[in-house]
This record gives structure tokens, C-alpha cells and sequence, in this order.
């Protein structure tokens, strides 16, 4: 199989563990918009292509496709996934699998306050969330919610911009600065933690067939991201059932909060997470199922088959070039 | 030649390129405070040990050199410096080559505004620093600095606390908040460049025998880590002299100023720094020249002997391991 990686950026670990697992014959094709991104030089062949919201864009893309015999594409960026999910199509009219979400669900991921108000509306438990200044003002005068709660940007990437916010006043003031902020109960202390799981959503039945969960190591070592398996049927249950409200297709990222015995579901990145190397590294093969797929062939669910314990620790490596 | 490489972290990459190079039958043992030092897993053995500023942690450090018959020690991390040359004596008791500079070294490097005076007193060129808020405001007053001016903790590592000030008021207020920090003045702009180098300082002769000297690229992507080497007989000579007023032993990584065509010198951390792996990389090697004076012999002065234009991508990698 033929695969296009966009976006690869500094991912080049994952395209180190996919080649592992790839059956003879295929290769993976990366491309970025910047020389400088190392991932590029772990691939059989990269391109240097236009940023994603050039005119030109898709079609150098589509080209790429064609010249290449791409059987697949992906995106490393959760820009670029809107993107992707609009021009399936085309990408499905060169016989291309898109690993994206459908437009509905993709617009749903990119916006924490839709997201938000869809769960709700599906039955599915997440954080409180308020979407303006005075629908939080209200929600604190009514005692639905008290000080401090968490602000973060509706439409963000990652953790930029989310911060804990201690009285009315800085409330008052982060949503007069950012009016594209939310707000929403505050998930952490006592009998609280953030979890992670690396899912594939099977391209023909559209179910989740593979979760891999973790949890943060706390440490004292800042920014050190490090993470250790676990695995619990209530979780595994609660994700299966959050998730069969998308149409997603292909490998996703999704975030969870775990508070006084129960799960919510938070956010999700509906692409490869970085730390997919975690759940490969604890034999967890997306790549081998993504083949399935593009054989015509639907994945058997086997959620839950990997190791407790299995720790994952990050640490820099380089890519040296003359360019 | 059997190495103790000291709070190991995340430098993985670093201890797979010593090894590397290595002689015959030489061996590393690791040490960290933390199992979760991806590091540690990289050496031929590891220890874990109590934390640096623990009564018994130079005892458990000796201890373990005899017992691996370590014939070399270093650290990775700058607050274990001043400890490992304060102790140098004991090391060499039991026939250790301590990779740290000697205590008047380590205490400047330690101390900015103390480096600062002591580079002044000696005639390097360095960035116009005050250590009160007294002493910038009639530099100020007295026009020999103009705002902005840039501001940092006396005594941290990294660019950590590190900013730019714009107004009096603040730098007023920033001063009354932490009077441990130091001003400066701003070498940022037109005709401006950082740039760093990976010098090695011979544990024989004290002189700097290699220079690698690397800039920074600038790139959108912020943190993203990517330099490329370069070479200049001015900067190598601007070097050499000024780190000849310091009693250095092995590697250390220095940083500099470009400002209108002169060099200045600013921060010095006397240890393996992370991006090492550039000038190994680019065909520096340390881990030969430190074997070289194990064996009692000095090394020539190579300075300069690499390629220019080899450029270094940052990215994360993982170990994986269940502990």
C-alpha cells in the first residue's frame, strides 16, 4: 500500500513504527511546507508543498496522489483535517482512502462549545461547558457551578491558551480580552485524572474496534511527557458507546477526564496522536488494521488487547542533514 | 573506558552517540532520581539514587564508582556542577577524571551578574548587565541603555524567567517581585543573532582544542528545535580568547552574541549540552577526545574541522518499558 502522510512535521517516530508494521512492497510518501521538518527525511520520498490554506493547495495534493499511486492519506495537523473531511471526493474519485473524519464530525471536534452541546444532546457525559461571559455569570450566580473554573480557546489546538481561573473579575476580563473563549467546570483534584486513548474507527463498519488507553506519570520533571498504560471495561465501554455519536474514519486521539468514579468524555483529535508510539510500542498495530480496511476487509473488535503498565517515556532525538 | 554519566533525564540520543564512539570494552552506567529518565535505559546499567541535595548522595555516587571501577563522571544538569567540582578531590581519590569545571569556574557560570563583572575585568565582550534595579535605572537615566531592556533570573538555567521589558514601571515592579534578577541589555534585532557552541575544553592543556558553532533557524513553528553549523575564523578567535580566562575541564556549551559585526559571549553551561548531538552529527567528536586525555595524552587543537551548512531537526522519540 501506497501512503501519504501530510503535515508530517516532527512525527518522524510514527513513520519509523509504521514502516515496521507495513506489509512488503508499500511505501509512505511525506510531505511539509517547511524543509526543517525532520519527519520528511524518514519517508521513501517527500514533497515540499504550498502551506495548507494556499489556493493551490489540494490539487498539488491530489497530484501527489496520482503520480504516486497513493492508496491512502493522512494528516499529522488538526488544521488541515477540515480540510481533508470537504475534499474527500475528490481524493475518493483517484481512488484515495481519506483517514479523516466525516464534515459533520470534523466541525463538531474543531469546536469545544458545539462538542459540548452535541454530548449533551447524545446523552454522552462531559465537562460543564459555558460559551459566553454571562451564561457562566449565570451559571455561578445559580450555583450550577462554583470559582475557579477552566478557560480555554473554543476552536484551540492542544492545551494553548487553557488556564484555571480563580474570581469573577479575571473571568470577566479573559472573555473581554478573547470573546472566543469557553469556560467549564474544573476536572481536577481530588479522585480526578486525565486520560488518553488511541482509537481506531474501523473504515467499513465505522465502529471503534481498537482502544488504547493511558494516563499521565505525574512528575516533578516539567513538560516531561511520560504515560502508563491501563485498561478498564467501564472505560472501555463508556468511550465505545461517546464515540458511536461520530462518523469518524480511521485512527483518532481522544481525551478524557476521570472524576469521583465516573468518565466524561473532553476532547478529540480525530487523526493519529503523537503518542500513538505508546500504544504500538505496547503492540497495538493501527497500520496492520488501516490494511485490513484498504483490502476491502472490516476489523474484528479487540479493544483491551495490549499490556497494564507498560510506561512510555519521551525523549528528543534528531534528524543531522545536509540540505 | 568506563563512564558515570550523572542525571541522565531525557538525553537518551547523547548516550547512544557516545557509545557509538566508544572504545572497546568501554561501558556506560547511568544514574537519574527517577525511574522515568528514558535515559537510564540506554546504559549499559543504571542506577537510581537519591536526589542531588540529599546528605548522601556524593557518598552514593563514590560508591558506585568503585564498585563499576568508572574511570570518568559527569552531569547533564546545570545544579549538579558546582557539587561534582566541589567534590573533585574525593573523585580523584579514586581515580575518577571529573568532566566539571573547577570551583571559580563553576561559581561564575553559576552567577550572571558575576560573570558579567569577571568578563568586564578581563576584556571580553559580553552584554552590558545590572544587577539592581538602582544600578539599570541610572544606566537608564544616564542614557547608556535605552528601553527595552531584557530581563532574567541571576542565577537560572536556560532561558527560563527570561524577558523582554518594555516600560520603567514594570521593570520597577519586576524587580520588587524578584530581586534575584539581573538586566540587560538587548541584543536582539537588526544585525543580531544568537548562536551556541560545543566547545571542548582538554583536561591536560585547559585549552579549548574543538569549537562547533551552531545558529539557530528561525522558523514559524515555535519551540521546534533546529540549527545549522557554521563557521568563522573571528568567532573561533573571539572564543578561544575568551574562554581562556576560565579553568574549564571537558565539554561545555557556550552561548553568544552577534551584534554589528562583533561577538559577545553570554552564558557558558560547562557540560555535555543536549544539542551535542549536532556537532557529533556533523563529525565532532568529544567522547575520542576525552579517551585521548584518559590515556594522558593532550589533544591538538582541531578547531573548525567539521562541515558547514549541516543542519539539526529536533524530534521526540520514545522507550517504552514496563517497569
Amino acid at each position: 500500500m501506497n501512503y501519504l502522510m501530510l503535515s508530517v512535521g516532527r512525527r518522524g517516530e510514527l513513520i519509523k513504527d509504521f514502516r515496521a508494521s507495513m506489509e512488503e512492497g508499500s511505501k509512505i510518501i511525506a510531505t511539509d511546507n517547511s524543509p526543517y521538518a525532520p519527519a520528511l527525511y524518514f519517508a521513501d520520498k517527500h514533497y515540499l508543498v504550498p502551506k495548507i490554506d494556499a489556493p493551490e493547495y489540494i490539487d498539488t495534493i491530489l497530484s501527489i496522489c496520482r503520480d504516486e499511486q497513493i492508496n491512502v492519506v493522512t494528516t499529522f495537523i488538526d488544521p488541515e483535517i477540515m480540510l481533508l473531511a470537504e475534499n474527500r471526493d475528490k481524493f475518493e474519485a483517484v481512488g484515495v482512502e481519506v483517514l479523516a473524519p466525516y464534515i459533520e464530525t470534523a466541525r463538531l471536534c474543531f469546536d469545544k462549545y458545539e462538542l459540548f452541546k452535541y454530548l449533551v444532546q447524545c446523552g454522552v457525559r462531559t465537562a460543564k461547558t459555558w460559551g459566553t461571559y454571562n451564561e457562566i455569570k449565570n451559571a455561578l450566580d445559580a450555583g450550577e457551578v462554583s470559582l475557579p473554573v477552566f478557560v480555554k480557546p473554543r476552536t484551540g489546538s492542544g492545551s494553548v491558551g487553557a488556564r484555571k481561573i480563580n474570581d469573577i473579575d479575571s473571568l470577566r476580563v479573559a472573555f473581554e480580552q478573547d470573546p472566543g473563549l469557553i469556560a467549564q467546570e474544573l476536572m481536577t483534584g481530588e479522585g480526578c485524572f486525565d486520560l488518553d486513548a488511541d482509537v481506531y474507527v474501523d473504515t467499513i463498519t465505522h465502529k471503534a474496534v481498537s482502544i488504547f488507553s493511558k494516563r499521565k506519570i505525574s512528575t516533578t520533571l516539567g513538560g516531561a511527557n511520560k504515560t502508563i498504560s491501563f485498561k478498564d471495561k467501564v472505560f472501555f465501554e463508556f468511550a465505545q458507546d461517546a464515540l458511536s455519536h461520530f462518523k469518524f474514519n480511521g485512527p483518532i486521539d481522544a481525551d478524557f477526564f476521570y472524576k469521583d468514579g465516573k468518565y466524561y468524555l473532553s476532547e478529540i483529535n480525530p487523526r493519529f496522536g503523537g503518542a500513538y508510539l505508546h500504544a504500538y510500542g505496547a503492540g497495538v498495530d493501527f497500520i496492520k488494521m488501516i490494511e485490513k480496511n484498504l483490502h476491502g476487509e472490516a476489523n474484528d473488535v479487540v479493544i483491551g488487547n495490549y499490556e497494564e503498565g507498560i510506561v512510555m517515556m519521551m525523549y528528543d532525538s534528531v534528524v543531522i542533514k545536509k540540505l
